[in-house]
């Protein structure tokens, strides 16, 4: 691509270092931004700054926060024995959507990937076993993705945790409410079938 | 959607003004800064202040530069009699990859388009027909898209330079090289056909 201006150009490939954003789309958005009152370049560019400045994670369960310990990790009403383990914060307002879950979360920031160089210690999965080891955890809740990458790290965490006193579970794979069996993949299908519930409990799980 | 941290908030609400960005995606975008060095963030912002601040237009055909007279309108050896008249920066980058225009562009800066507010004052029409007034232009090449805000503009724009001494053409339409008939739509098949062209000059046109 040959720029008419080096403004322009270098404007454009720092956006297109954003993941999922081409060349062609950070032109788009960069010529959109030339288009609009300079403030509104302002404001993206301070909010971004801001964030990068100032910005927490909760000293307890790692998830962003504008304060020490989160808004969640301090809800005395909640409780404070379940844990359920995360990818990151967009998992958590996922979980939170849901209106279900009422005990803490643990954000990992990341999956074991040796592909991508992410090893276990660049995980938050220390303070995660000292809270296990400590004994105020009842049980923790695995909700990572299931690729090989999610498994991976499961089963590295269930190996730590196992020996002490505590309940380890998977969220439950199947068939999504609403959903058409034969749209199903197989191996979604096949493990639904494989971890059938009692009817009765199929009843009032909604 | 509810955020756990204003900061975060605050920048992915920023983020998800960009056209075609929702705020799902602005999250993703978001969080991926969070995760990179923050120098990364600055270069980002930086380039984009920069950029809006110092940002100039040329003062002949308004394509975007760094210097007063673009490096194209500032090159004697291309045609100064012939203007191509197009939309936005980036169908300049277009024409100009084709390497045939070896004439001047004129950058009108949008399209006439009551819907979206944008009257002919608000693009670059004036100094265009003064240009043309002046007497050194031959030709007028219409390249801006085919819909209808770009066909209004075409029009608005030949009825004030028609009735002095400049040849007006329009950018072919037809099947794209390569195209197969089959797939084509109805309109531009129909057009390819009505604007034939003699078989001989179809030969050397690639």
């Amino acid at each position: 691509m040959e720029f008419s201006s080096k403004l322009l150009e270098k404007a454009v490939n720092e956006m297109s270092q954003l993941p999922g954003i081409g060349k062609r789309t950070a032109l788009r958005l960069v010529l959109h931004l030339l288009k609009q009152p300079k403030e509104q370049t302002e404001l993206l560019t301070s909010a971004l700054l801001n964030m990068c400045d100032s910005i927490k994670f909760c000293k307890s369960c790692h998830n962003i926060s504008d304060i020490d310990i989160c808004e969640i990790c301090a809800n005395s009403s909640r409780d404070q024995s379940v844990i359920c383990v995360v990818e990151d914060v967009r998992d958590v307002m996922a979980l939170e959507n849901t209106g279900i879950f009422k005990g803490l979360y643990h954000v990992l920031g990341g999956k074991i990937s040796p592909i991508d160089g992410v090893g276990p210690s660049q995980l938050n999965i220390v303070t995660l076993v000292e809270k296990v080891k400590s004994g105020t955890v009842r049980e923790v809740i695995f909700a990572l993705s299931s690729t090989m990458e999610g498994d991976t790290t499961n089963f590295y965490i269930y190996k730590q945790i196992k020996d002490f006193n505590v309940t380890t579970s998977a969220i439950a794979r199947g068939i999504a409410i609403g959903d058409e069996l034969e749209y199903a993949d197989e191996v979604t299908l096949g493990r639904s079938l494989i971890q059938r519930i009692p009817f009765e409990n199929s009843l009032n799980s909604k």
